[in-house]
């Protein structure tokens, strides 16, 4: 049996070498944890800061028993680990944090709302299909326009199109590959807010500030923390919060995107059972950052401050836009943090800085 | 030739695998830096979090050509590096920085006494001796009680001895065993203060704001930063930090010890050409700590801001004192650092906390 709170020197497991990873592995190691990764691309950048790399498929038996046998926890930066890789190492006898009713939820859109909606969440009205014809009912049922969004997999804006008219469904159904949807009455936001939470393993429960967020072609940008917010409206993300990682018995960090409507009430748009980018301004914004408190939470130990101590924009780098780098890092009040990456394709995450301002 | 300001990517070569080099590594991975490792102990803290580790000793030739064919520039974590080591670098042709220059005064407490005071800069009076006759003569020649220490090597209080009469120095001088030394007289002073500064490629200089030192048993335990001091104090601290890291045409992060004497005015004690322990305050009193700052400095990018953000108590965890771990870390106002040692031997530094407080 694990014993909590895990001790220093324990090895934490890792789902997925990305940037996510990358900093949460040096969250871990800063608490004096080793970090074994499993990731199928060779020389990722979670696994060059990491005391052990597993280069192998998610679901690769003799990965995930190398892994089971070094780890004394495991956690994922991703939310679209195979279920069966979760099974198999709770099977050999670790436990995974978040668990695998958070994954559930997270990986399938409809499961989502379901539960979002069964614990009092509110979100925009959908309908889910299975089939075109489904499709164009499930359309029309919502009312056009909405967006149809593949009930798996899917990021960034991907796996998803807007569908004007309930006659397009069935078309908009097979160009997403003819696999289970949801369909999405669209929300008359006035912001994209976030808020960063965790929940500890004693039941402890603690809230980032919220962060305004601003995306273009479907993949963030922009993140201003502390967002200016009513304390009804603080009061309202932290209730929404509290309900979901309740509702989950979750163990871990999670970024909640929410919807500001006109008239101040919040809707759900997803759950990220995991570190989430909108929640990066915390790295120099707060004491303990949402990695460190991610690392907390699965280990057990008692979550640490959620307060702003300055205000932060961050700036995500995509691409070339990581090209900059001399110019950030002679910012004094920017701080620069880049991912290893090896290869600045097009709208690819390189980097984010973090500017600083006084509260 | 290695490009300067050195690109995000390139590997930066670390002789040394202790926490001081675990913390560079993390520092260097958050700018997007890959770190090479060389350390002749297995599993060496450093190693673990760094993309590669080569486990041979300092001064082996078929290591250093590993650690030149991939590092652009090597970096040391302490002042005893071989200077052999250092040499065969440089032949191979990897920069080395701080340079062999640094080294070399840094190794040799004659050398260094000697270079502080050519280049205006104050310390307790000293003498040199290479018999045990000599020492007798030396110590008669400043005036006992003096402190014996061997010349090179020794470090938090060990080589060295205290000596009340010049009738003791032979006996002494051959319990040090029989090696060149230095007698100093004793400081009468009234504070222990460091200063952590650094110089960049361009000559770009920064420092950090004083840290009032604490030890026992020729140890630090605590640092207090930023230390109360007058800005007559302040400037007194800056122009020696200058003159130090100009003379050296020094490049990267030094700490140097400070005595502070009844008059106010300051003595050198020594220098560190590397990281200090006496600026850990600065992860998380400062946007940009020694670490990163060290790391922008060798890779030629600008120096990051130095002022302080908020108080910091440092505390060292030695030996068994880090098994509080889970009391730190539930403390909301302290930061917890651990170095990922294995065995918490009597004294070994295991870990430390920052305790924050409003400035």
């Amino acid at each position: 049996m694990t014993p909590w709170p895990l001790p220093p020197g324990s090895t934490i497991g890792l789902l997925g070498g990305g940037q996510l990873g990358r900093m949460l592995a040096l969250a871990a190691a800063r608490l004096g944890f080793d970090v074994a990764v499993l990731e199928p691309e060779p020389d990722a950048p979670a696994a060059r800061v990491a005391a052990h790399a597993i280069t192998a498929a998610y679901d690769d038996p003799a990965a995930l028993s190398s892994l089971a046998a070094r780890a004394a926890v495991v956690t994922y930066e991703f939310e679209n680990v195979p279920a069966a890789a979760v099974e198999r190492l709770v099977d050999l006898g670790v436990e995974v944090a978040p668990g695998a009713r958070a994954l559930a939820v997270a990986q399938d859109r409809l499961a989502e709302k379901t539960f979002l909606n069964a614990h009092g969440v509110a979100t925009v009205a959908f309908a889910a299909a299975d089939s075109a014809e489904a499709a164009a009912a499930a359309v029309a049922g919502v009312g056009a326009p909405v967006l149809m969004k593949t009930r798996r997999e899917g990021y960034d804006g991907k796996g998803q199109r807007w569908v004007e008219h309930a006659a397009d469904a069935p078309a908009a159904y097979r160009a997403l590959g003819n696999v289970p949807v949801i369909v999405e009455a669209p929300a008359d936001f006035v912001r994209e807010l976030s808020i960063i939470c965790a929940r500890g393993r004693d039941g402890g429960f603690a809230v980032y500030p919220l962060a305004e967020n601003h995306h273009g072609d479907g993949v963030l940008r922009r993140s201003l923390a502390p967002a200016l917010a009513s304390p009804v409206l603080l009061a309202q993300a932290e209730r929404i919060a509290a309900q979901i990682l309740s509702g989950l018995d979750y163990v871990g960090v999670m970024g909640i995107e929410l919807f500001e409507l006109r008239d101040g009430s919040l809707l759900v748009n997803e759950i990220a059972p995991r570190v989430h980018n909108t929640g990066h301004w915390t790295q120099d914004g707060c004491p303990v950052d949402q990695f460190e408190q991610h690392i907390r939470a699965i280990a057990g130990w008692p979550l640490g401050p959620t307060a702003a101590s300055c205000g932060v924009e961050m700036i995500n780098l995509l691409g070339d836009d990581a090209r900059d780098w001399l110019r950030w890092a002679a910012e004094p009040d920017t701080r620069l943090h880049l991912y290893g990456k090896r290869d600045a394709k097009p709208g690819r995450k390189m980097g984010h800085v973090n500017r600083l301002r006084p509260l």
